[in-house]
């Protein structure tokens, strides 16, 4: 384990929205100032951050000043360019490191690399050309998803096929961008593990969350997740069985199908998760703060839960609650953007009760 | 009740110190910017704000500017100038109020404010000149402890006496400052309530905490406080009583001092106070994000209370205790500050454990 960073050392963030935002805070709450690295104009981070450079991941003298006056480097989302982290990682280490991120960005290697550790991924086919859909749609089967490999999110870079007709337009649509053709899986629900490693191979994983999507975006999240206690165990191990695999350093999102037959590996994540906000009123030690602890070279902090929460997103028009929700019991958390779009993650709300005996 | 402050709002903080530093991130919680008044170089709260204006409080000129980009202004401090408060005020409101600043500025207004609400204070006597002085020793007697009217903290501008003929040597050291002589208290503990009120009138108090002093320093406060449940309803109802009076507006520390004959009121502070700092890890909404709340015109957050806390201070050689503190579960708070000085607040801690029964 390298030395812990000392009081006063400035941690470098890729990206300025919510993520790299409540990020900062944790950074600041640890005595450290932050120094928050995105092209975009008024970023909800640069509210909150010590320093700001708005610039783009091709501009490389900014990225090498940017490094240059930072202690480490992290991120709040996996698709920074391979060109920038050549840049930044000769003058300034990066937690996760490059293996997390060249996993995390491509869906095949991923799939791919969780095959390799034993665990099980949803059925899957690889495709680069018109010939390899029509073998993947006779494979994989219907209902399927086409998924680009690379800079998906939030549902973004997916179709869904009903029927084996639907590959044709499909792929015409992804317009020759490599994809995975994904097979549906027979699941009751999915969770996450929000699980953090610290530079000397410790692992701390918080209390499995049940998550509901929508559309593609996470809705909210309850912990604790509808699990057995033997199940709870083996959603664990598997995301330390991740974490190690890949010599982690910070916190990591794994999402989990649970089926009839054991857990199905959905993604990961490499970086602080939608997923473990609830960390905020659940845990003296929030999912921030951990991934602070971990890339800072800190002992991770405790990361168990002293609360049930609910989580769920603010998202678009859900900003109308907002007048509801300051007179209720719960602990808001807004990002502080200016404009409300439709799909536009706006802020959370956690709504904490007395802690239930774990499932 | 004024309509709350919407998201994007500006709140605007006098002091830029650790109290303005927690009050920033707790806004932004909420979705605000922030603004930081603040005369001196690189203030903590300057780290984590939006904005920061580094001025004097006579440069009427940066005051008015500070005023009319922010859409409520509170403080961290009571010791503002007056001067500085008159110009403010033209422009924009200041929360709290200049009643609740005009009796906490000044020792001797405090206790006859408090005396007439009917609540029991330590003996006092006014001291304007030598004459006074020796009165004062006469009708209060020793030990007692000579204190100067107006900006005193931390211990800062007192004086025990042991013998009444320290008063001569004591009185010269405050060089003419108008003063009071106040009677030792024969108390078993001191509590304080963190109370908050918001703009419509609700009150709300958080669970009152036991603190212990070191050198006029607070060194730790526990929850729940040694108090029975009557006690426990009677220091709640002193806040409530004080904070009513002054058609409050935010968070207020109230000390107590617990005596046989019930509680005596040592002093009242209009802002968020370090012994409220246990909320942070034992409420969904901390004291912090309380008065934010209130000044912004927004309802009052839940305070209730789901755990024990302790909360110790960090006070300069204190950060010795670094190493240690980061590899135990405790919450840590650190302020950011560079340089590390005797009777420095460096950052506090939170050691929390299951809630037990009140008292």
């Amino acid at each position: 384990m390298n030395d812990p960073l000392p009081q006063g050392a400035t941690i470098g963030i890729l990206g300025g929205g919510q993520l790299g935002r409540m990020l900062s805070v944790a950074a600041s709450r640890l005595g450290f100032t932050t120094h928050i690295f995105e092209p975009g104009a008024n970023p909800p981070a640069g509210q909150v951050a010590h320093k700001i450079t708005a610039a783009s991941y091709e501009d490389t003298k900014a990225l090498q000043t940017f490094a240059q006056s930072v202690d480490v480097i992290t991120y709040e989302f996996e698709n920074i360019p391979t060109s920038a982290l050549d840049v930044l990682e000769k003058i300034c280490t990066i937690h996760p490191g490059r293996k997390a991120l060249a996993v995390s960005q491509d869906r095949l290697i991923e799939k791919e690399f969780l095959t390799g550790l034993g665990l099980k991924v949803a059925p899957y086919a690889d495709i680069t050309n018109a010939k390899d859909a029509r073998g993947a749609i006779a494979s994989i089967g219907t209902p399927s998803i086409l998924k680009t490999r690379r800079m998906g999110y939030d549902g973004k870079g997916q179709i869904r096929l009903i029927e084996a007709s639907d590959m044709t337009s499909a792929w015409h649509v992804m317009d020759g961008a490599a994809s995975i053709l994904e097979g549906f899986i027979d699941f009751t629900h999915e969770v996450s593990v929000i699980a953090a490693r610290a530079s000397d191979g410790q692992v701390a994983c918080y209390d499995p969350g049940e998550n509901v999507h929508k559309d593609g975006i996470l809705r909210s999240t309850q912990v604790p997740a509808n699990l057995s206690t033997s199940q709870r165990m083996d959603a664990v191990l598997i995301a330390a069985k991740i974490l190690n695999a890949l010599d982690y350093v910070g916190v990591m999102g794994v999402e989990l199908f649970v089926t009839a037959d054991g857990f199905i590996v959905n993604e990961i994540a490499p970086r602080v998760h939608n997923s473990g906000h609830w960390t905020q009123n659940g845990c003296d030690i929030c999912q921030f703060e951990q991934h602070i602890r971990a890339v800072a070279c800190w002992p991770l902090g405790d990361g168990a839960r002293h609360s049930d929460i609910r989580m769920e997103n603010l998202i678009g028009a859900d900003m109308d609650r907002i007048a509801e929700l300051r007179k209720s019991d719960a602990a808001l958390h807004l990002y502080g953007k200016s404009e409300v779009k439709p799909g536009r993650k706006m802020g959370h709300v956690n709504f904490r009760s007395l802690r239930s005996s774990p499932s």
